[in-house]
C-alpha cells in the first residue's frame, strides 16, 4: 500500500467527508449547512412573491444567488465587503456561477411568478467553497420548493435535474478530486465542474494556475469530476430522504 | 402559580437559555458561537499586527468591531449589505456600540501595537443580537488574548473587567429581561445595557418605542439588567473555565 | 463663594446661554437657529406632500431627520461627507436619534400623508450638537405644522409633547449639565437625555468614556438632565409665544 | 422716472445689497458670511500644513475649494448630497470654478507647503450663489493668510489680485447685473464673470439658456459685469479695512 | 513668410485637419468619428422611446449627453472611471456642456416623447476633445433624427441651428485657434466657444490659466472662434451632404 | 454542397474574418484594434514603472487587465458603467479572465518591477468580445514589451507562449466555431477557450445555456477550438512580422 501524496492523506479520487444538514436555521424556507471537510457553507433558500422587472407578467419564476464569506472564515482575516462598499470580482463571479448552476436544476416556468433567492455564506473556508455552495444550495432549494408544494401553492417540485459541483486539479503532477486549501494554493490546474445527475455538464471552468495543461490531463480531470459528482448526487438524495 | 404573560412563557426576570460555544470555527484566534435562545451570533476575534494610523508609534493597541446579519437570519430576507454597497445606519450603530463596550473590558496599553478585530455575524436572529454579540465577543476576545499569552507575546491577559450586555423592556406593561423578537417588536420601551462584572455601567441605551417612560420604570429596568448581567458574567467565566 | 471647576466658569447645574431664533432662513416651512453657547445648529423643517413607500395609502404621516456638520464647524477641518461619498457612523447615529426623538413629539396619524423632513446642520460646534439639534428641531417642526394649520390643511397642530434634549456627564469627578467641547473631550461619562415636558424619558444614552459608572452617578446625572430639560421646554414655549 | 422691469425694482446695472461679515464662525482661520441680497453663503478658509501628493517637496502651496448647499437653502428641499453618496455635476462644476478663481488671486509659491482649503456653504439661495461664494471666499482667504502673517509664518500676505465675481444676464430683453432667483429662472442668457481688481478676466462663462446671443449682447453684459465687480472689489477692501 | 510659432507649424487662425466619418459603428442610430488632427472622438446618438420622469406626459422630447475617455487615450494612462466608481468633476462638466450645446441645436418639442442620448468617447486625445465632441455629436444627432424621419416617426428633422465648437487661446502671447495638446498645456488663456451657424453664441467659457486677460484679448479670441466655427459648420453640412 | 445553417453563411469550423491593426492609437506602448467580423475591440498595453503593493521589492513584474464596452457598442444602449458607479459582474469576470490569460503568456519575473496594464475597450460588439480582446491584447502586450527591449530596458521580450482565445458552441444542434451575436443569443452551449501556441489549455469555460451537454459534445467543441486558435496564433505572428 502506497502512502498518499495528498496533505490530507486522501487518495486522488477521494472526496472529503461531506455532510448536508437540513433546517440548520429556522427562518428560511430552505436552510442547509453543507460541509466538505472543514469547508462549511450555510445555504439558505428564500421564496419571494415577486420577480425581477424583466419577467413581470410573464407567468414564470426566477432563481438567483448571492455569495459571501464571513471576514474570518479564512486563514487571515479578509475585509468585510459590506464595509468596503463593494463585492469583489471573485465574489460576483462565484455568485453568478451558483445562479446559473441552479437555474439549470429547476424549471423556471413551473413555480409561478416567484423568486427563489439563494444565499450561500461561508462560515469556514478550506478550499472548494463554491462547489460546496452549489451542492448545498441544491438541497436548500429543493426544500423550499417542497414547502411551496406542501402549502398547495405548486403541484410538483419543479426539479429538472439534481446538480452538484466539485473541484478537480493537478496536485504535484497527479489529478486529484476535491481540492482542499493546501492543495488549492499549490496546484497547477484548477477546475470546477457542475454536472447533473444524468452525467451531463452544466459548467466546466478550468484554469491553468501554473503551466498550461494538455487534453489528456483535461480528460483525466473530467473523469474524476464525473465520479465525484455521482457520489454527491447520492448524498443529496439521501439527505432529502429520496 | 400564575401563568407568564410572555410569549415564551418565561418569567419577567428570566433570561433565555444562553450557550457559549468556544472554538466554533478554526481559523480565528478566538471564535465563539453565542446563543440567547434562538438568537445565534458567531463572534470571531482576530489579532492583527498593526494599529490604525492615529495610533502608530504610540506603543499601544486597538480594539474594534464589525457587525453583520446574514440576509436570511431574519423572518423575511433582508438585502445583503455587501450587494447594496453600504452598511445601514443600524449596522453601524451596533458595531460602534460593540467596539466601545469591549474597549472598556481590556487595557489597550497592555498588548502592544496590535489590533483586536471583532466580527459579530448573526446566523439567526430572534431579538437581542447586539447584546448576545457583546456577551460572546467578550469570550472570543479573551481567548484571542490567551493565545497571545501562551505564545509568550504578552505577559498577562489584559482584561480590566468582564463585560456583558442584555436588553430589558416594558412588555404589556411589565418590565421584562432579555426580550425575544415577539416581545421586541411589540414593546413600549427598549433598553440595552452593558455592564462590568463589578456592577458598573458601560452603556445604557434606552428608547421609548411608544409612550415615554418615567423614572420608576427606568429604575425597574436597570434592576432587571443588573441581575441578568451578573448571570451572564458567570456563564462567561464558566465557559472559559475561570 | 467657590470658584467653578468648569472651564467656562459655570456651576455644575448651569446651562449655557440658549437662544432659539425662528425664521432664520426664508424658504423652509420652519427654520430655527439654535444656540447652546457657541454651538450653533440650523434646524429646518420641510413639509413634503408624500410619505415613504411603506406608509403609502395608510392615511398617516412620517417624520424623519438628517444631520450634518459644515466641514469647518469644528476645531480642525473635517472631510466633507458629500465629497467622501458617505455619511459617517456618527452622523447616521445622530440623525436616527433626532428622528426618533421628534417622532415621539408629534402624532403621526394627525397630519395626513405628509412627511416632515428635518435638517439639522451644524454651523459651529462646541459640544452638544445633537442635543441642541433636537431642542431646535422641536421648534422648527412646530412652526411648520403651524403653517399647515394656518393654511387650513390640518385642524390642529399635532403635538403630543414638547421634547428637548441635553447632555450630562462627569467632569473632573463632578456631575455637570450641558457639556461644552472642553468638557466633552475630557469627561468620564457622557450621557444624552431626551425628555418630554411631562418629565418622561424618550431616550437615555449613556456611555462610560473612561471608567464605568455606578448607579448613584447615573441617578445624579438623570437629576441634572431632568432639571435642564425643564428649562429648555420653557425656552421653547417662550420662543413660540406659547 | 421709469419703473424698473426687474422683479426686485432694481435698475439694470444695480447690485443687490452686498454684506461681508468677517469672523462669522470662530474655528476657521478665515470665516465670512457673504450676502448678495437674500443669498447667503458661509465661506471658511482653513490652513492645513500639508499639500496634495503631486506637490510634495516642491516648496509651494495649494488652494482648493468645496461647495455645498444646505438641503433647505432652496425653495423646495434638495436631497442631501452626503446622504445620496455623491456630489452633483453642478456642485463639482461650481467648486472647480471657485478653486480656479481663487488660485488666480494668490501666489501659490509664497506661502510654503500649506493648503488653503475653502468651504463655501449656501445657507440660503436666491440666485448667484457661486458669484457670492467667490467674492466672500476672497475675503476669508485674505483673513487666513493675514493670520499666518501675524504668527510670523509668512512675511507678506501672498495676494496677487483681489478677485470678485458677478452674474449678468438678459432678462426680458434687457441686460441686467446680479440676477436674483426670479430673474435667473426666467432669463435668456446667463453669464458668470470673475475679474481681478485690475479689470482683467479670470473666468467668463456664458450660456444661452433660451436663444443664442449675439456679440453686441455679449459686450453689453461684459460692460455691466466689469462695473459690478469694481464695486465688489471696493466692498471687499472696505470689509478688510484696507 | 514668417515661420509659425505653433508647435504644429499652423498659422494662428488655422484649424487642424478636421474629418467627420459617419456610420463609424453599426448599431447606433447616428455614429460619427470626429477627428480634429490627432484628437479622435466617437460620437453616437441613440434614440430611446422614453423621457426622464420630469418630462413624462408633456409630449416633448429630451436630449442628454455623456462623455468618457478611454484610459489610454492620453499620454499617460488615466484611471478608468468605471473602476474608480465615479466620474471626475471634469468629465461631468464636459458632458453637461455637450448636453446644453446640443439642446440649443434641436427643437425638443418636435420629436415626441423620446430621448436622444449622445455618447462621446475619446479614443485618442490631443487637445480639444470637448469641442470635437460637440462638433461630431451635431452630425450624429442629425443622422439619428434623419432615421426617425425616414421611418415616418417625425415629419421633419427638428434642427433649429447647426452648432459647432472650437477652442481658442493665447499661446506664447498670440491668440490662436484650435489648441492642440502641446499648446493647451502651455497657454495663458483657454476658451471654449460654442456657436450656431447664424454666428450667435451658445456657450463661452474662458479661463485665465496664467495671467488674467484683458478685454482686447477676449475680443481677438472671439473673432478667431467665430471664423473657425463657420468653417466647422461648413464641414458638418458637407459631411451630411446638405 | 450544402448550404450553411449559420446566419452568416459560414461553415461550422469557419472563423469570421479576423484583422489585427497595430498602432491604432498613438499614445499607448502597444495599441491594437482587433476585429472578429463586426466585433471590434481596442486593446492598449501601457507600461507603468511600478507594481502593486503585494509585489513591491520582489524584483518581478505584474500584468493586469481592464475591460469595458462603449455604451452604444451594443444593439440597444447599455448604461455607462462610469455613470452607474460600478462595473457589472460580467465586466469584472471578463477582465479577470483576460488578466489570467495574458499572465500565462509572459514571464512575470523577466521584466523588472513594472506593470503591464491592458485595456480592452469594445467599440462594436457582435459576439465574442472577450476572445477577441485576449487575442488582440496578446499582440498589444508583445508590442509594448518590444518597446521596452528597443529602449534597452529589458534584454528579451519575456514571452512564454502566444495565447489566443475563441468561442465555440452548439448552434441548432451543431458544434460551431467563433459564435457571432445571432448565434450567441440562440445557442445551447457556449464555451470560451484560451490556448497557447503549443496547443495547451490556459482556460476552458463552458456553460450550458439551455440543456446540459455530454462529454462527446464537449470533445467536439474542444476540437473546433484547438483548430481555431492555431489559426489565430498564425495571424498574431503574421501581424507582428514574426
Amino acid at each position: 500500500m502506497t502512502a498518499s501524496h495528498r496533505p490530507s492523506g486522501r487518495s486522488p479520487e477521494q472526496l472529503r467527508e461531506v455532510r448536508l444538514t437540513r433546517q440548520y436555521t429556522k427562518h428560511a424556507e430552505g436552510s442547509v449547512l453543507v460541509e466538505f471537510g472543514d469547508t462549511r457553507v450555510l445555504c439558505t433558500a428564500s421564496i419571494e412573491e415577486k420577480v425581477p422587472g424583466f419577467l413581470k407578467g410573464k407567468g414564470q419564476g426566477w432563481l438567483t444567488a448571492e455569495y459571501g464569506m464571513l471576514p474570518r472564515s479564512t486563514h487571515t482575516r479578509m475585509d468585510r465587503e459590506a464595509a468596503k462598499g463593494k463585492q469583489s470580482g471573485r465574489t460576483q463571479e462565484i455568485q453568478r456561477l451558483i445562479g446559473r448552476a441552479l437555474r439549470a436544476a429547476f424549471d423556471l416556468e413551473a413555480f409561478g411568478e416567484r423568486t427563489l433567492q439563494l444565499d450561500c455564506d461561508v462560515l469556514q473556508a478550506d478550499g472548494g467553497t463554491r462547489t460546496a455552495a452549489i451542492t448545498g444550495a441544491m438541497v436548500a432549494a429543493y426544500d423550499a420548493f417542497a414547502g411551496l408544494k406542501s402549502q398547495g401553492l405548486i403541484e410538483a417540485i419543479p426539479v429538472k435535474h439534481f446538480v452538484a459541483a466539485i473541484s478537480v486539479g493537478v496536485f504535484k503532477g497527479v489529478p486529484v478530486l476535491d481540492l482542499d486549501y493546501p492543495e488549492d494554493s499549490d496546484c497547477d490546474t484548477d477546475m470546477n465542474v457542475v454536472m447533473t445527475d444524468a452525467g451531463h455538464f452544466v459548467e466546466v471552468q478550468g484554469t491553468a494556475e501554473g503551466a498550461a495543461f494538455d487534453r489528456a490531463t483535461l480528460n483525466a480531470l473530467l473523469d474524476l469530476a464525473q465520479q465525484g459528482i455521482a457520489t454527491l448526487n447520492g448524498l443529496q438524495r439521501q439527505a432529502l430522504g429520496l
